[in-house]
């Protein structure tokens, strides 16, 4: 199968548990879990759950294993996206082509969906049970360390006070690593862990994780500089205008486009235990390295 | 031992605890730690806890494996003041006596510190191991739901869209039961939990919380229409300066003082099967009515 199908094939998946996960819009209150599926059902590109899910077949698991944490990590990354474009935080009005949260809702609303989004989360992981060698807390345990004050709520933390702020590659780094890889690196070992994946497996994806999610990172801010809203589906140029350091504008662009391809080629090295079972991450890491940037 | 100096060895003990729970304020990024100790220690009378504990101490179990439920308990609590209390919610300038998390650390950073101590909340009971008799997954599962979009996140929900508006009785105690009887039933199951209690000695306590809470709601509302600020330690007058629906403004003030004895005796009567063992519960519940209001 094309990976392009794969990717289909895994997001249809995730959203048609997600769905049987979120409550129903007609639950009380309505305009609550109306707006956590506005939310969630808005066409991401879903890359958090297909690493996990690629993660876990990778690891000769089943499919279906691996859906609860694959649901909980785009919840994690969806709540994160709410509160991150709040006015008092990055102040967007669009996100993933659309309006985002609070422009529809309001504020106080926007506050508490990404709120329930989060705890929903936490949920979905208690309520799966684990696998047979990992148990559901020890899951919870990966997800809340990086989704803490440490990562994830840590580097949105550093990146509110480096605004405006000339911030040195290894600050940048240090925001990216936080913001961006710990989520992804969680959402690959969640998914081995689902598979009941052995140790020199989970680290082997943790590297894996690590560079794919700087690179990812990188590719996005150069993005952000070179791309148009319409091509992007959020407001272009965003970074630059809020005068917030990015890659390219502490390295400059041709040092941030070698980056990227050196931090996919690092990823791609971390695959080597894997053989032919790690052709989708391998896929995944070239996709993500092609995004024209 | 007298019930004030239980209250404050309970609170001194929960207090020990979370600090070692915490992250260090002098871990990086040091702000937002900061922020979640200024939140979590401004003195609270930590209810939720001592709820959980003396549930516990109930059950026959020991106050140090009810150690991260109470923590957790309160982290939960914690949070859902931190949001409530920003510009886009209840707008609050004041709280425990002091300046609101966003009137000192910023609105940005009030959203992630509440983001933040939600996240520990379900780190602390996932690293606890849980007990024999349940699992630390069917504890975060049980905390989820009282602080998910059903519960107390739906509750401020109803909270926000009631503001202005005529509400029934009914609507106000359904208000009052997601708001905050849920998270303690949640806080006294999870004691009993940690406890090893049998499902007749949960149900009980269930009971117990549902009526202490919607009483504890019920007070609160009539301080808030006859106290200072001063003896409330947050703005007093508040609901009805925003047009809040209370009990006092829907039932009338005398009607609102039978309606909390009337629940307390129920949370009392659901305490008879506990027979000395509850004298602590009892007490608490005894002292939560005997507030001056």
């Amino acid at each position: 199968m094309e990976l392009a199908n794969y990717l289909n094939e895994v997001v249809a998946d995730v959203d048609a548990a997600m769905d049987g996960f979120l409550p129903a819009s007609d639950e009380r209150p309505g305009s609550i879990h109306e707006a956590m599926r506005y939310c969630v059902f808005a066409g991401g590109k879903r890359l958090r759950p297909v690493l996990c899910i690629a993660a876990a077949e990778a690891c000769g698991g089943r499919r279906e294993d691996a859906f609860a944490a694959a649901c909980a990590v785009e919840l994690m990354h969806t709540y994160s996206l709410v509160h991150d474009d709040l006015p008092c935080m990055d102040d967007d009005d669009l996100r993933r082509g659309r309006a985002t949260c609070h422009k529809v809702y309001g504020e106080g609303m926007a506050v508490l969906c990404g709120d329930a989004l989060l705890t929903e989360a936490f949920a979905v992981v208690a309520k799966s049970g684990g696998s047979e060698r990992f148990t559901a807390a020890e899951m919870i345990s990966e997800l809340a360390l990086a989704g803490g004050s440490r990562k994830l709520i840590g580097g949105q933390v550093l990146d509110l006070e480096g605004e405006g702020k000339k911030l040195s590659k290894e600050e940048l780094v240090r925001i990216h690593e936080a913001k961006t890889a710990a989520l992804l690196v969680t959402s690959l070992r969640l998914g081995a862990m689902s598979a009941n994946a052995e140790p020199e497996v989970i680290e082997a994806l943790t590297e894996y994780g690590y560079s794919l999610g700087l690179a990812f990172q990188v590719i996005d801010d150069i993005l952000d500089v070179t791309q148009s809203s319409e091509g992007l589906g959020k407001t272009a140029g965003k970074d630059e205008a809020v005068n917030k350091a990015t890659y390219p504008s502490v390295v400059g662009l041709d040092e941030s486009r070698i980056e990227a391809a050196r931090l996919t080629k690092s990823a791609l090295g971390a695959l080597e235990v894997f053989g032919e079972a790690g052709v989708r991450l391998r896929e995944i890491a070239e996709w993500m390295l092609l995004r024209k940037y």
